[in-house]
């Protein structure tokens, strides 16, 4: 996402990968174990900052939420933005689940904050798997106790134990050159498997060593989310549990305010968005990756709303499976999407080919965006034609009969 | 789509299927030939009333338009609602054709007007197929004189040529019994069928005997359109050609006016419905019709809204392919509709297997659930508990495989 927010960045900085995933910044250790919710595969990771962190989190938008989610927005507010561990189990997402599972997602925090030596207030809490099925609170304490005895750098197995459906674990972490020092930020996701039924999606889990307040950690991981995990789209959905939760140990001792606030979101940034490529990259059924830009546009909502339809439009999805530069049905998205557009004055690219603009269609150009459409990373762009400069990224993969095949056929 | 309009509806009339399609009604003749657009099928439907006939349009909202569009609705405007003839084209959208496709579909309606000896303004002209590709006005020319030659009760002809993949001609006549006697409805549509690139999808056309002013045919067209062709969805798309087009010749001596609209509401509805089903049905890949029930809102316009999230959940869509009563995928759609929902109060039914009341699921009902889902014809609801009472329904088929091939394999 191209909005006002990253035009403000005055500078990039430098970014390294390194290794080490969430426990690369300094004052984080991890693990993952198996505590018999999945039936042989790590299923509960432990992420503990040494001393209380700043904390930040952003929940999914559905109005149906998980258990999980309210404990873990509850107990964000109540701490005033502190955390002092992250808990998370995958194979069940303890979504639609009534009181009985809210009473669990506070005894997984309370069990946690028990274990760590801190308040159940600084426990932070995530799900993914099944919905409506029960999860088992005895099952998750003893995984706790296991973890506890197992944190270390335990990064990998952590990534691998929030994995429901993943076809491979989701880490990155980065150096990055601050104004003020170096900090490093690590993460891992989870990402859009539904292979099983009704598996809640999205998590993941990012730290840094940068020395900040929760208001501004949380200001710049929010940023950060919408033009990463909130500009991907693997089939429109959006699950019961999605979250993306941050701690920020200060172990730097690089301090970063409002007034640098946008090198976090860079540094953020820099970790977020492969993470969030990632996911789409692992989509159900994915061969490849679709990165759709609107151009030209009279706001950044419209830019966002077209590249949105654009990226949950079946026949765009399908065409791009099928190699097909099919820019009429870009064009018909970017009509139907309710923006303000002018097809006179609309152009429609695929890889570097005009194949629409003027008001009519380029098809000589057409054997040269089917060669870029062969590409398993591939990219088009539609300019609503208004003359103005606002622009929208988002990336999503193509639909293939394997997608329905994941979706459709689990029971037999 | 259960609206405060067919609430005031207070009586249901007694309605009788017939044969006869759109030449049922008196004051109407039609036929259907072949002109060389496609390559060897009827692709020219003329439309013909014996006299000025009043004239009603629903165009599609998109907002690149088709020349055809553009045209109909002028010429609807300059008439103040009066027409003679529709023409309607297959293989060929003169869509995205820019100032020549435009050329050409006034050219298609003057040619029309000079044969049948009317006002260029009271033809309203259609096209569906490929969009992008210019349409040729010779071919079309001749092929009106030859339907103009062809005139008479043929219907069947008509509903064959606006045909572009889907699997079988689409029309209905009944007779109603108004307050002031008997009109007689007919209609023909062509679907949604994209098994050729770039099909530009809906077309109906609707003709009646009652004897109604052209603005409460416009109202009632709209109203029956409302609960009807813009109730059901195949695949969420909206093209940049569909159009209901209505036509009442007054033949019947029955008059109809703004103080007994519901009655035509009802009567239009009677052919619409079946019509929009036949496109669902006819689906690309659909092997299932879904009735998709959304109650408890708070406003129509949030059941709708939901119906409309659900009907194009890629997720629900497959579940249903797949005969799995996969509740916690509806509830996860209409939790991201964007209405308003109470989890705790909310109901998720499939066929009348209640799977989910009270905040929690009922799991040993989904064996029955499943006996219903594999069924052709399929109903959910989902209660949004807000104990308001606003309701809207809306039909869609589900997602296969073969969906996926037939709009990304075209090449291959």
């Amino acid at each position: 996402m191209t909005g006002p927010e990253t035009n403000q960045a005055t500078r990039v900085l430098t970014v390294r990968d390194i290794e080490g995933g969430i426990t690369a910044p300094g004052g984080f250790r991890a693990s993952g174990v198996w505590c018999g919710i999945k039936r042989e595969a790590l299923d509960l990771a432990l992420v503990v900052a040494d001393r209380p962190a700043s904390a930040a989190a952003v929940f999914t938008t559905n109005r149906v939420q998980a258990a999980p989610v309210s404990v873990s927005r509850d107990h964000l507010a109540r701490s005033a933005g502190r955390a002092r561990a992250i808990v998370v189990n995958s194979g069940c997402a303890n979504a639609c689940t009534g009181d009985a599972g809210l009473d669990v997602a506070r005894g997984m925090a309370a069990h946690t904050a028990a274990t760590v030596g801190c308040t159940s207030e600084e426990v932070l809490v995530a799900s993914t798997g099944v919905i409506g099925v029960p999860l088992n609170l005895s099952s998750v304490r003893a995984g706790i106790d296991r973890a506890f005895q197992a944190l270390g750098d335990g990064h990998a197995e952590a990534a691998r134990a929030i994995m429901t459906t993943d076809v491979a674990p989701k880490e990155r972490a980065v150096t990055v050159e601050v104004p003020g020092g170096l900090i490093r930020v690590g993460g891992m996701a989870k990402g859009a498997g539904m292979i099983e039924p009704m598996m809640a999606t999205m998590i993941a889990v990012v730290t840094t060593d940068a020395l900040v307040e929760p208001s501004v950690l949380q200001e710049a991981l929010r940023r950060a989310a919408d033009g990463t995990f909130n500009a991907i789209s693997v089939d429109g959905e959006c699950s019961t549990n999605d979250c993306v939760l941050a701690l920020a140990s200060g172990a730097s001792g690089v301090s970063i305010d409002a007034g640098s606030i946008d090198s976090l979101v860079q540094a953020l940034t820099a970790v977020c968005r492969p993470l969030a490529l990632d996911i789409v990259r692992g989509g159900e059924g994915a061969t490849k990756l679709l990165t759709i830009t609107v151009s030209g546009a009279t706001s950044d909502a419209d830019a966002r709303r077209c590249a949105r339809a654009i990226a949950n439009s079946l026949l765009v999805k399908t065409a791009v499976h099928g190699g097909d530069p099919n820019w009429g049905r870009l064009l018909a998205v970017a009509g139907r999407a309710g923006v303000t557009i002018d097809p006179a004055r609309a152009r429609v690219v695929v890889g570097s080919a005009v194949l629409f603009s003027d008001g009519g269609p380029h098809n000589d150009r057409e054997p040269a965006a089917a060669d870029h459409l062969a590409g398993s990373e591939v990219a088009v762009e539609v300019d609503l034609g208004t003359g103005r400069g606002s622009s929208a990224t988002m990336w999503t993969c193509d639909l293939s009969a394997e997608y329905v095949r994941i979706n459709a056929d689990y029971r037999s």
